[in-house]
C-alpha cells in the first residue's frame, strides 16, 4: 500500500461544489488502494477576508493573534472537506497543525517548522482514516500558541508530512497542468515538462515561476521528498520533481528545462563608490539591516581616472524605499557619490541542468536577445542558470524569443485554466 | 483586585465597529482595576454560515468535523477582540476552549463540562494580561478532539470559567438592561428586576424567558457564581442573578418576581388510557426513547364508568411528529384510543420565590385571567412557580393582565434595543 500525501490551494475549495469535487478525488485515491493524507488551505478568499477583519479592529494586529485569526481559514476548509468525505461512505478525519504534531518555532506569522510528530495521524491512517490536515499552521511547544508558516506555507506543510510520514509521493494540486517551460499565458506553445529536477525547480522558483514555493521545494530536497504537481481540474499527469540522486546516470538531463520571468523587482545602483577594499562590504551591512532580500549584485569595473566603481542590485520592490533610506542616511560615512532606483526591469532566467556541460548557452542565450533588439543591462549566472536583467517591457518578448532559441516551444498551445492559482 | 469575568454574546461582536466598542469596555473594567477574562461567542451570523456550508458539503455532516467547524467562528472573534484591545494599548491573550482547559465529555454538538483547569489563563492574567477565552467550545481528553457545548455554551463557558476562577462576579452581557419582570415587548411597563434568585431565574427561563439560558443559569447555582446580566450598550446597572445561600434571611424577598409566556410548545392528548397501574410509565417510557423534553404532564381523573383516562403533556414544537410516530406505533401494545396534536398552545408562567409563604397566589392569578376571559387549558406548579396553558392567540393578553395584577408594572417604559437576543 501506498502512501500519497495530497495538497489542495485555497481554489481548489473555494465553494461548497469545488469542496465535493476534491472529495471525490480524494475518495479515488483512496479506492485505487492508497493510504491518503491530504493538506489543505484557507477557502477561496477567507484568509484577505481575515486580514481585512484584523486591519478593521486594529492598525497593527498582535502578531499572536493574527495568527490565532487565520488559522480559523483552514480550520473551516478541513472540517468541511472530512465532512464531504465521510458523506461519500469513508472514513475522515481532521486535524488542525498541532493536533498533526507540525512543531515550529515562535516567529508568528513566519513559522519554521522545526520538528513534525505526526503520532496522531499515524493511528488514524492505521484506522483506515482519510487524514485532512490544516495547511499553513502550527504550533510552539514553549509558548504553547498557534503559528502560521507564512507564503507558500500550505505547499510546505504538504511537504513536511510526506517526508515525516515517509510517503512515496506528495502530490501538489494546483489550477495548471504542471511545470512549464515557460508561462503559459505569454508564451502560448511552451511545453508541460514531465520531470524536473529539484534544483531546476529551485532556480524557476527562485526567478519568478509562481507554480511551487521555493520553500516547500528546498524542504522537499532536504528531506528526498518527490513531488508531482498537476491539476485538480484533470487526471492528466503533471510533472514530477525528483530529486538529483534518485536519478544519477539514469538518463541525459535536457539542457535546458525551463524559462522563467520575474516583474517584481527593482534595481538599485549606488554610484561613485570609492574603489577601496571593504566599501562593498560596508554598503552590504547597511543593506542587510534592513532586511530585504537582494537577488543579483553586479559590481561593475572601477574606471581607473576616477578610482570609483559604481555597484547595482536588484530587490524586491515592495523593499526599495526602505534600503534607498538607510543608505541615503549612511551616503557621508560610505562616501558614494549618488543613488539610483529603477522600477521598470524584468528579469529573465534560463535554468537547465544540461547546462553544466553544455558550452556555448550564455552566448545563445545574447544572440538570441540581441537579435530581437533586447538590450541586456545585467547578468548573473549559476551552475544552471543565467539570469540576465532587460526593460519591464521588453521581458515577454524576451521570453518568447529565448524560448524559441532554445528548442522549447511544444507542438500544441498548452491549457491554461481561468483560476487565479492560490 | 477582583476578577470579573465578562461574557459577550454575538450580537455584541457582531462587526468590526462593535468589536472596538467592546474592547474599550473590556479595558475600561481592566482600568478600573479589576482582572478581567472575557469568553466570547462567534461574530453575530458566522456559526449559520458556518452551518448552511457544511449542510451543502454533507446531507448529514459527521459531528466531529461539525465541532471542528463551528469552533472557528469563535477562534475569529477572539483573535479580533484581543487585537482590538492591543491595539487600545493593553496586553491580551486569546485561547481556545482546550488552551482555556475546559474539559467535555466527548458528545459532539452537545457536549457537558467535566472539568476546567485554566492553569494558562492564570498564568495570562499573573502576567497582567487580559484573558480572552473561546465561548462554546470545549475538548475532550480521551479522543483529544474539540468539542462544542450546544445552545447556550457561550454563557456556560462563562459561568464555568468564573467558577473555576473563583471570579467575583459573571457578567453576562446583552442587548437589553437586564432581567424583567414580563417580556418588555409584549408588556411595555415591565420593570427590570435589580436582583433576582438563581432558582427564580431556573424558573423564569425554563419557562420562556430567553435572556439566559437554563444550563448556564444552573451552573452557576451549583458553582456559587453571582450573576449580573446587563447590557453592552449602555452603562447601567443590570440584574443581579443571586444565590439563594447568600441572601438567606438577609432581605424579605418580593412574591412574584416575573412572568414568562412561551410559545414553542405543542400539548399531545393520549386520549382512552386504560385507568390501570404501570400505564403512564409505559406511554412516558415510550417518549423518553425519542429523547423529547417533556415539559408538563397532566392526567385527569378518570371517568368511573369507563375506566379510561387521557393524559395530557407539553413539549418543544419541533419534537412533536416524532413523539407522535413513536406512540401510534404502539398503539395497540399500550391500548389507547386515539392521539391529539395541538400546537396552537401558549404557555404562562409565573415565578417567585416569595410564593412559599403567601397564600392565594393561584386564586389571584386565575381570577385575573377568567376576568379578562382567557380560558386555561392545563395547570401545574412547582413550589415558586404557577404555569398555566392557554390558546396561543390570548398570550400576550395574559401576560399583561396578571402583570398587572400582581403589581409588577413600573412607572416607564422599558427601553427594548433593536438587536435579536443573546
Amino acid at each position: 500500500m501506498s502512501l500519497i500525501v495530497q495538497k489542495y490551494g485555497g481554489s481548489s475549495v473555494a465553494d461548497a461544489e469545488s469542496i465535493k469535487r476534491v472529495a471525490k478525488r480524494i475518495v479515488e485515491t483512496r479506492k485505487a488502494g492508497n493510504e491518503v493524507v491530504v493538506a489543505v488551505s484557507a477557502m477561496g478568499d477567507t484568509t484577505d477576508e481575515l486580514l481585512d477583519l484584523a486591519h478593521e479592529v486594529a492598525p497593527i494586529p498582535a502578531p499572536r493573534e493574527m495568527d490565532m485569526l487565520l488559522s480559523a481559514g483552514e480550520r473551516i476548509s478541513m472540517a468541511l472537506l472530512a465532512m464531504a468525505i465521510e458523506s461519500l461512505g469513508h472514513d475522515a478525519r481532521s486535524f488542525t497543525g498541532s493536533q498533526a504534531g507540525m512543531i515550529t518555532d515562535a516567529r508568528h506569522g513566519a513559522a519554521r517548522i522545526v520538528d513534525v510528530t505526526p503520532v496522531r495521524l499515524r493511528e488514524a491512517l492505521d484506522e483506515g482514516a482519510i487524514v485532512i490536515v490544516a495547511g499553513f499552521q502550527g504550533f510552539n511547544r514553549d509558548t504553547k500558541d498557534i503559528t502560521t508558516l507564512g507564503r507558500g506555507g500550505s505547499d510546505t506543510t504538504a511537504v513536511a508530512l510526506a517526508a515525516a510520514l515517509n510517503a512515496d509521493v506528495c502530490e501538489i494540486y494546483t489550477d495548471v497542468d504542471g511545470i512549464f517551460s515557460a508561462d503559459p499565458r505569454i508564451v502560448p506553445n511552451a511545453h508541460k515538462l514531465d520531470r524536473i529536477s529539484s534544483e531546476e525547480m529551485l532556480e524557476l522558483a527562485a526567478n519568478g515561476a509562481k507554480v511551487l514555493y521555493i520553500r516547500a521545494v528546498e524542504y522537499a530536497r532536504r528531506h528526498g521528498v518527490t513531488l508531482h504537481v498537476r491539476s485538480s481540474f484533470n487526471n492528466n499527469e503533471g510533472t514530477i520533481v525528483y530529486n538529483e540522486t534518485e536519478n544519477e546516470g539514469a538518463m541525459e538531463e535536457p539542457m535546458i528545462a525551463g524559462v522563467a520571468t520575474d516583474l517584481s523587482e527593482a534595481k538599485i545602483t549606488v554610484v561613485g563608490v570609492p574603489d577601496i577594499p571593504g566599501k562593498a562590504a560596508q554598503i552590504f551591512t547597511i543593506v542587510a539591516k534592513t532586511g530585504a532580500n537582494i537577488d543579483m549584485i553586479v559590481q561593475n569595473v572601477s574606471a581607473a581616472s576616477t578610482g570609483l566603481t559604481d555597484i547595482s542590485f536588484t530587490l524586491p520592490k515592495s523593499e526599495g524605499q526602505l534600503v534607498l533610506t538607510s543608505l541615503r542616511a549612511e551616503q557621508e560615512e560610505t562616501g558614494f557619490k549618488a543613488l539610483q532606483y529603477d522600477d521598470q526591469i524584468g528579469k529573465l532566467a534560463l535554468v537547465g541542468a544540461g547546462m553544466r556541460t553544455n558550452a556555448g548557452v550564455s552566448a545563445k542565450l545574447f544572440t538570441a536577445l540581441f537579435e530581437a533588439g533586447i538590450n541586456i543591462e545585467m547578468i548573473s549566472t549559476s551552475e544552471i542558470r543565467i539570469s540576465v536583467v532587460t526593460r519591464a517591457d521588453t521581458i515577454n518578448d524576451a521570453l518568447r524569443v529565448v524560448h524559441t532559441a532554445f528548442g522549447l516551444d511544444g507542438d500544441t498551445e498548452a491549457v491554461v485554466h481561468a483560476g487565479t492559482g492560490r
